[in-house]
């Protein structure tokens, strides 16, 4: 007998962007999927006890914590979300899946492989649902674009191209904050926003068995934020550049960076195939581009398609067609996956597998920037479920 | 001493899709504006039990009446909120302003301006605040369009052009719905989607004086629903086109249609002034496209800009830069601003006096279209407050 | 028998603007259109005996006249061109007619209906030729939609929505010019840039029954050339708007200014459709968005067509897919076109009867806005051949 | 004293797409730019008498040759112009310039950096003016974009992306052309597409000092043309895609393809600076898109520029403001500059210094694809002019 859980009691580990926009995946899901598992908001955990305090006011948890191994601790916790810094999600993640807890983790998944691949073991090993937050897989027009080329609508695929340009840090006075630390956080723009379009292509794409990049450091050093006149050596990537090759003979073009002026979040990808193609782009994260060269002579084109319709993925929970939904209904979706997942205790794509596949697919950019040649990929993730 | 309300009970009558769209603003509200007053979704209103209770549940309600009379009655509602088709507002606003609630009214206010004129009488007489559901005013990108105009970087306006285009009763067995009916809706295109981007236009331009339009029922008789063979009369327009002039010298020409094939949802205005020109298109609503003559030469044109910075209004309650908001949060921003003027006993624009000038202005295009000549629009707004 | 003509003599009476963008079309039609007979530009007239020399010079003319009159008179002119001024067009085309030459003439054709009806006549009676200068139905991606629309592609007809916006005439320093004196040119941005909007909107989806509409004159008073510190009154309109019935059951909503800042040349259509739609604009003349609801659901949307395939009209004769054309070709095409006409002696749309009821309309518009009503549209375009 | 030369004479070898596109640049000088010298078209060599003739009838030429050598030979021939399959490059530009005529030649410049290096040695002993025919550096919107980084509008330059995507080759039963052999292209996507993007990044951002790249031939077989059942092997890429790092520390990322669906001509590229960023895509080659940071906060994005006006470079050879030009055009501003070079004796920007630089790109990149590794690039280009 299958025991559905109806409701699933989450435990938040971090409070700040990803910490808000989860919180407001949880409070929504049931207004948008009502016949999903309820999300119930039990507590928040987080070192700064005023802090904690009002976020769990403001984001609407019941509870919370001051360390999060209490959280782990509690019997009336189901699910551990960690948003906290990346150094700190090898650790908590573990420990969680030890006690029996499922877990959702933000990306990257690690600092590196070896930790990843460490988290991953213990999920499985404790037989834990467990999830990395590549969000952007459940923007409907990526969902629709996943389904069109499963379809083969685009038949065989031959190339992707897929940027995340960012503008937030190019003023030389922003000072040095964690993301800018490699004790913390691993990489720089390649792990934070880099992660996200690997992912993603991954998703849509398949696997890649090599690459070849380059990564940089334009403002190699910054002020020290609250230390006036002094500075701090940035150890991070402002940018990172990699060409990749597929499995299915794909070729891959990518580029995180975080100094492209004009670029607030341009997370795009454009697919080419045998027989069409497909555009994106986040920040009008509602429309897919698609061109079929099946089309009439003459009327062959780029369609700009408003995934708004009831066809379209996820759609159908939200508004009528051309009402469009945001940045936020990514979590949306990804909960409440997680949460049918979790209530059904079977697994749910991306799981820990795929964060540690792009954590592989990470390391080797890291490596072929520094040999300066091209590095092979170790395959590590099931492609059982999406 | 002025005596601040923190929690603000609410009443819903209906509950369809724009049920659904307040819900959500008044779900959201305590999450992205937490300083303001909270509301509590005290009771929902329908005829049909099984519908309301089902309703009730999903949409985050305490409880619900049958009858939206006792809805009224009850002590334990500060705020009425009507989402009913247009023909019974005028009633339920008027008894809910008697018995000392505020309101909140989809629009057309109702179904002529005689009709509106006794609602905005009811709401003044009795104190209470009053507020009609026009939430594309609250668009982060029209709130900006707004100030630049206010500021006067657009300088004295010249022309505006506005279209409000669907498609979805381009089928001819599409049954007659409630929106067919005039006797139900008052008009078609004309007042469900035209009194939008009039109302938009008065926002951003100001006040017409005269108007000449006209107004078509391209598909004349369609299909009874479950009553098979049998088809009735659409005694509304399917598509109005209207010319107007503007108390500032403003050039107006405006079209709302549900025949446009391939828009969704494209409600869309472009504004000309003397120094500069905006445009702005519902369904990429994030994006406002700015002119401004004073640039460098050579370096002219319409910039694209995604309205998600701290600066832009009511951008920093959501997520940092370029990460989009939707549809539903233009209810979220209007209601925010309705919790603040119910809290602290202010009018809030736009209010019956703004639903009375629309409905005005919707009168005279249907006595211009059936007089073939321009009509004159009588001022009844005022214009204390935005 | 008849006698196919290998080259054709042009005479060209006017060498600003319009005189260059002819003549280079004469220069380039037998490089793309080889097969087409030859124009060979024999003379080029102008007042100014300084000015036309150098304008033969320049535009490739063998020989020039200070009067158009000694042109006309010419043995060696098959074609008379008239890109004077809007008051002279009558004069000039009616005497060319006379004297048994093919003519071409700018738009629009005539000063009112009634010079157009006799220029009509003259051409007629004498068996000429007869062409006027609507350009921009000869845009490939214009003559493609005009394809798509007889296909019956859209299906039935129930918009169209057409703008002609410019700004080049917003500072109020600029002075009184020939296009802002009613003696010379008829009305303002109506006849001039409106012209083209009503030519285009016939030629896609019929002809208009009535119409009404509105002109504005911004800036009543504006420098005199060279006549330092006199200002003289603009008696022609700055914008004008009007709304029309169409024959087949369409309405029009149409828009013409040069008051519309960022909007240097914004020749643009959409037209609705029962199957579909379809959107052109000027400056980026190649595209063509088209959308056709046949297409499944889900893949619905907006194509985007880079009209520069073999498929598209007149495309073959420029460069592969991909490489576009510009504003000039449309003269190139329409030329080649009028070269084609000559050399077999047959009627080439548009023609005098275009001429003459795009004037019927520009009239009746003038009229609607001084009687601030509805007005009926006479009939007189014939529809042999486009 | 300087000569001046106001008539330079032509002779074209080869008479394909190049040679009509050349023909239409020569043919159009005169007329659009009529202060330059005056190219006269004495004559076009090819080796199929009848193809021969009839290019030379519809490309306005005067005679022809059936052997280049024969052309090179004759008196009254001033320029080269070099539009042949590129293994025959260095042969014909080395005899011209040995027998003192002025050389233009199509890009790639040659099979490898050896030839490319004799042809830029046998050019300078000679003293003649050379020139490679890199045309998209003519676009006004390219030229424009040169001027914003000159001025200093970018600032530092961070990032360059650019792409040159086809799909004319996709269809795997299009057959082997010269284009898909090595003997004859020295290489495929690279040399011919790439070849493009490779020195508009030059031109606009500078020097390259290192590669890594890949290429692909996804259609390894292709049939013979005029050979039924017969296939032969494609021996050169169908795509590249490559890594670059700049003298002055900017990143690029690049791609040249014939296989990206949808995309016939999307010769594309985004650079991104410490103050702005501009992008430019063919296939609407009159609009530049830039982004200033120095904008004031909330006014910020991507402005769409047409450039179209006075202001922008060789516009004020064309059309008012709005009235767009095409591809053609870049060949008439390139000849316009080679007519100005050759009459008063001074080098012209790109030269086969420059055809000799890129070349030196195209073979590291090609070794890098070999190597799987990064390749150093040799630094021949002089930079003394634009």
């Amino acid at each position: 007998m299958v025991i559905v859980l109806k409701e699933i009691r989450v435990g938040l580990v971090g409070y700040k962007f990803m910490g808000k926009a989860h919180s407001l995946g949880y409070r929504n899901v049931p207004f948008f999927f009502p016949d999903r598992a309820r999300p119930v908001l039990k507590a928040i955990a987080g070192r700064n006890e005023e802090g904690v305090r009002k976020a769990a006011k403001e984001l609407g948890f019941e509870s919370y914590e001051t360390d999060w191994r209490e959280l782990i601790k509690r019997d009336d916790i189901d699910l551990i979300d960690i948003v906290t810094p990346n150094h700190s999600h090898a650790e908590i993640a573990i420990a969680a899946a030890e006690a029996g807890k499922h877990v959702i983790c933000e990306k990257p998944l690690a600092l590196n492989a070896e930790e990843a691949e460490r988290m991953l073991a213990a999920a499985e090993k404790n037989g834990v649902v467990h999830m990395i937050s590549h969000n952007y897989r459940f923007a409907p027009a990526v969902q629709y674009a996943k389904k069109l080329i499963e379809e083969g609508r685009l038949g065989k695929i031959y190339h992707v191209r897929a940027t995340y340009l960012q503008d937030w840090l190019m003023d030389p006075d922003f000072p040095i904050a964690w993301r800018l630390k490699k004790e913390i956080t691993g990489s720089g723009a390649l792990g934070d926003i880099g992660a996200h379009i690997i992912d993603l292509t991954r998703f849509l794409v398949g696997e890649m068995t090599e690459v070849v990049g380059a990564m940089e450091t334009f403002i190699k050093e910054r002020p020290i934020e609250n230390e006036p006149g002094k500075t701090g050596v940035v150890d991070v990537d402002d940018a990172a550049s990699f060409i990749a090759r597929f499995e299915n003979g794909a070729m891959g073009v990518f580029e995180a960076t975080r100094f492209a002026a004009g670029s607030r979040n341009r997370n795009c990808f454009e697919i080419n195939g045998e027989y069409g193609s497909i555009k994106w782009d986040l920040e009008n994260m509602n429309n897919l581009h698609v061109y079929l060269s099946e089309d009439d002579e003459g009327l062959q084109g780029f369609r700009v398609i408003n995934c708004t319709e009831e066809v379209h993925p996820f759609a159908d929970a939200y508004w009528p067609a051309g009402h469009i939904i945001g940045y936020e209904h990514t979590f949306v979706n990804l909960i409440s996956e997680l949460m049918e997942a979790i209530s059904k205790k079977k697994s749910q794509k991306p799981d820990f597998f795929d964060g540690l596949q792009n954590q592989l697919i990470l390391d080797a950019i890291e490596q072929s920037a520094i040999d300066k040649k091209w590095v092979s990929i170790p395959q590590r993730a099931n492609h059982i479920r999406v």
